[in-house]
């Protein structure tokens, strides 16, 4: 049945099961059992599975139903899995849940969609920990809200399904939902892992507005407005079931700290419910792509962004791809080369030639009527023309251009997993991302694409790049590209990011997110002032979450009943020479001892 | 000297200085004298004031140089007020300060320019808390960087302060400055307490990005970007003189959850640094005014306005001011009326006649070439013509009307004081801001209008309101005027306040910010879930402030060392009747008991 026998648990199916292919730290079978019994007692035994083994991995697909690993691992398969996933029916389970977690002091990673892929899918950070599937039962879209133009959801929903909702309801016509590259994730997941779309909503996480949140203790908790009690709510029922006030999801803050940036890329609490702000129709639409031909446009092109999308010219978050893109998203490497070796610039403009794009290609769109439309476009036009042999396309120019005719749905909201061609590029292709933020200047578009074109080919991989145009940032997306079932091509990958964080952090770049297995490393280059962040976000870790059963470890955050411990040094070669290990510059990496 | 005798302390004026008027709890004045020399030993004797009497109150100003007190008492002069203040020189005296306040477990109140009016100025919550004045010696513009469009400052820089360091260094071209009403106040201050402005960049919570904190236990955090070290940064100077890593303010997270918004409206953190986003200059602007001549009109206007504000249509955080708003800050109530007694209707059609303006009256402005600004009005201007005899206006049409030309001036971003002239309404005019938030909805509107008019006018008082249109919401700011020398018309005001918000919250209403004596009561209305919320301010509180020190109290938390207390019951009427106080209602007041 693919990747891992998942074994919904029937009646003697519990007891008869075997052990799980991970257990839980400092938990011995019997213990994991009477956890598991329990657990099952408050979701029902449907809802409960246990991940026995670990034969066929390599059927493992990206749908596998399991959920409880990561599809694209670049450690062992089985580094990071789960002991089990329970998926909890409502926010009580979510609450009895927690409690039971705390009881047997038993790590609980929860998961929305399970589509955090590049960064380790719904594996979680500490092995053994009990996964929480959100998605599979708690996936309603609560409230849509045409007239202010938000939604309320719970986690389970994703891009397609809201985007259905709105089409299946004609609310399209009044709003839309932003998306991002692929639309199978989950809405609450993306914007807590604060990920971005492509609309001039683009920024998910700052168009949230309201959570509803389980805490470590299983209290819940609602954010901003959510605490002001709706007057006409039913106070006999359960607190997630009241209904919330109005306001909750037109104004994000109440009175006194606002909270909510805390359970965003957090271990601090479950969010069950979001708001989230919809854009309205903007009552007219145009997508467009600008190709430009050279490798080294790279300067000027970004020089001209900054103030196009600062001053609004620009209105959405466009994408600068580099020309692997857009040729992995609708083609094979074989259809090019058959050598191992990275693609030469040779090859590369023989690639843009081939596919009429350029080395460097930008998709972005117009938001209004035609009068608005065409005054922008005269200025980007005027404005982009100034770098020789740009060239400027609509998608009705292009109509079996795959990649432009999805951009364009994507920027007007409409979900797709066209995207996900981009791992065909290899064969078994597995992924990994690095994400470091850039300034909006060309020296430093240059300077970040210099480095890491540099060293993805110094390890035998192609550059596959995305610059993503924030409102004064740009999302570098490196997708690392690589056949899983080629251990020598995983280990690569996972070195190569590994000095792609340590030399990112020489020169003063640091990532937005990422994988579980560089977690810590790049936790760690966030060391100002003797790593006083991080102080913070232990101090809060250790308050509000004392047993540490929240998600340990992620994003480097370790509660204090994991210790502190130096893991071998390893040497990690940069491009000055050998410079040791991240650990070695960050004093110590934290790890868990716990006994097993 | 004014309201307080303030004197530095020069050498034996120290010691000779009699008792302050006000000292901290659980201090007596031994104790007191050598924690305040203590803190004169940080920061020198000029930088160290003593409040030491209250005679002449009558000749409190609104420039009050001892800013350790509100100016716009509605409780006794001394209800709050601090016993000394002290402004220090840098970062490192707020961090001393802090340190030597845990060893003398004295509360501290920090301010920044002190112009917190109409919500409790420099008061502290806490009677003879220290105040500590960050605006008098820390107010450097640190950084402007136009191509980003963002700038890193002091607590002392105000609104003024910053616009005229962009005209000063000819970069207004450029990058404008948002501001509010008025331009006295601190650009972080504001920014903290989540104030808004007239610009597209009118959020200016939203709007900040990277903060510099001082915590309660005197370390210093960086959030977001500002956690990686500049590769470039001398390691051995003092943290918060190291040259920040680029990338600090363009984006405003790093790694993990996002800390920054606890750090507003809050008693977590001192901010001793704050970047700020600048918006481009659009090239082109034109402010408007358009006039609604009946007082039933609010419903249609607020329908037409949330689909242009949602749709962007309205660029800007424009005002609708209700008559009187217009009619106070260009003018006097005696003007109008000899009567103690509110305004009939009748005499407000006389006031809008008088000044030919509206009942009601919009104030926005369109950002861009003419192009689109010229699309844009044609859409506006079709929009509010459906209601019969409204009536447009450009500044120049109005050469004499200040409000128009003041606020065409404010949202492009020059700043003023011109709306102060509000407080002349009435002789000897103080203020008090109640501020809920409000759907931007027509029947919404027109219910929190109907309300705060009729208690308004119950209690004595003319209704003064604006409502500023957000992006989803309203800020419905109702300005209590009355005479500060009127006792009776200070405990109506009082009074009046506090049945608004027993009233508002009745209805799902709750307010954004508020005066010191009404936090304890608005905090409480937050109660969602046995006030989860609260329960987790608290537990923060606790854990980063362990003895309290830092404004306890402020926005209704306060510290485990403050122990809860009813407060006598204390009859309210409201127009339902008398239905007794928020106390009873919210089960049990907060109040410090420490032994004084």
């Amino acid at each position: 049945m693919g990747d891992f026998d998942c074994h919904a648990l029937h009646g003697d199916a519990l007891r008869a099961s075997g052990e799980p292919i991970a257990l839980p730290p400092n938990t011995n079978l019997t213990k994991f059992k009477a956890f598991i019994s329990r657990v099952t007692s408050v979701v029902d035994e449907t809802n409960v599975q246990i991940i026995l083994s670990h034969d066929d991995i390599a059927q493992e697909e990206y749908t596998d139903p399991s959920r409880a690993h990561d599809m694209f691992h670049i450690l062992d398969k089985t580094h990071f899995i789960s002991s089990a996933v329970v998926a909890p029916k409502n926010v009580v389970d979510v609450q009895d849940i927690i409690k039971l977690a705390n009881e047997f002091e038993i790590p609980v990673w929860p998961f929305s969609k399970g589509r955090n892929i590049g960064y380790g899918g719904t594996a979680p950070r500490v092995r053994g920990s009990l996964g929480i599937d959100l998605g599979k039962n708690m996936n309603r879209v609560l409230k849509v809200d045409p007239q202010s133009a938000y939604a309320l959801l719970e986690p389970g929903v994703s891009y397609f399904d809201l985007h259905e909702y709105l089409v299946t309801h004609n609310l399209r016509d009044q709003v839309w939902a932003d998306v991002p590259d692929v639309g199978g994730g989950s809405v609450i997941g993306n914007a807590l892992e604060r990920g971005t779309g492509y609309t001039p909503y683009g920024e998910h996480w700052m168009m949230h507005c309201g959570l509803e949140v389980v805490l470590p203790d299983g209290s819940l908790l609602r954010t901003g407005m959510g605490a002001l009690p709706n007057p006409k709510a039913d106070k006999s029922i359960p607190p997630h079931e009241q209904e919330p006030d109005e306001s909750w999801q037109i104004f994000d803050c109440s009175l006194g700290p606002h909270s909510a940036g805390i359970f965003s890329q957090s271990s601090l609490g479950i969010v069950v419910k979001m708001g989230i702000w919809l854009m309205p129709n903007p009552g007219g639409y145009q997508a467009y792509m600008v190709t430009f031909p050279r490798d080294n446009d790279l300067n000027q092109i970004v020089e001209i962004l900054r103030p196009l999308r600062i001053f609004g010219v620009i209105q959405n978050t466009p994408k600068l791809d580099n020309v692997l893109v857009t040729a992995a998203v609708q083609g094979h490497r074989t259809e090019y080369t058959n050598s191992d070796m990275p693609l030469t610039d040779h090859q590369l403009d023989e690639v843009a030639k081939k596919l009429s794009i350029g080395r460097w290609n930008l998709y972005g769109a117009m938001y209004g009527p035609p009068i608005i439309r065409d005054a922008l476009w005269s200025i980007i036009k005027a404005s982009f023309s100034k770098i020789p042999g740009a060239k400027f396309y609509f998608p009705e120019d292009r109509p079996n251009d795959i990649v432009l005719q999805t951009r364009s749905n994507t920027m007007q909201g409409i979900p797709s997993t066209t995207e996900l061609g981009l791992l065909s590029w290899l064969p078994n292709g597995g992924h990994l991302f690095f994400s470091p933020i850039a300034k909006v200047t060309g020296p430093d578009a240059k300077a970040q694409y210099g480095l890491t074109r540099r060293l993805s080919e110094e390890y035998g991989f192609d550059f596959i790049g995305v610059f993503i145009i924030g409102a004064r940032e740009m999302h570098h997306i490196v997708c690392i590209l690589f056949d899983r079932k080629d251990p020598d091509a995983s280990r690569r990958a996972h070195e190569l990011i590994q000095v792609l964080i340590a030399e990112a952090a020489d020169r003063g770049w640091g990532e937005y997110r990422t994988h579980l297995a560089l977690m810590d490393q790049i936790a760690e280059t966030y060391n100002f002032n003797e790593n006083a962040q991080m102080k913070l976000n232990e101090k809060l870790k250790n308050t509000l979450d004392p047993k540490g059963i929240l998600c340990p470890g992620k994003n480097g955050i370790w509660p204090a009943n994991y210790l502190r411990r130096a893991e071998p040094i390893r040497q990690i070669r940069t491009s000055h020479g050998t410079v040791g290990t991240w650990q070695q510059q960050q004093k110590v990496g934290f790890c868990p001892t716990l006994e097993q």
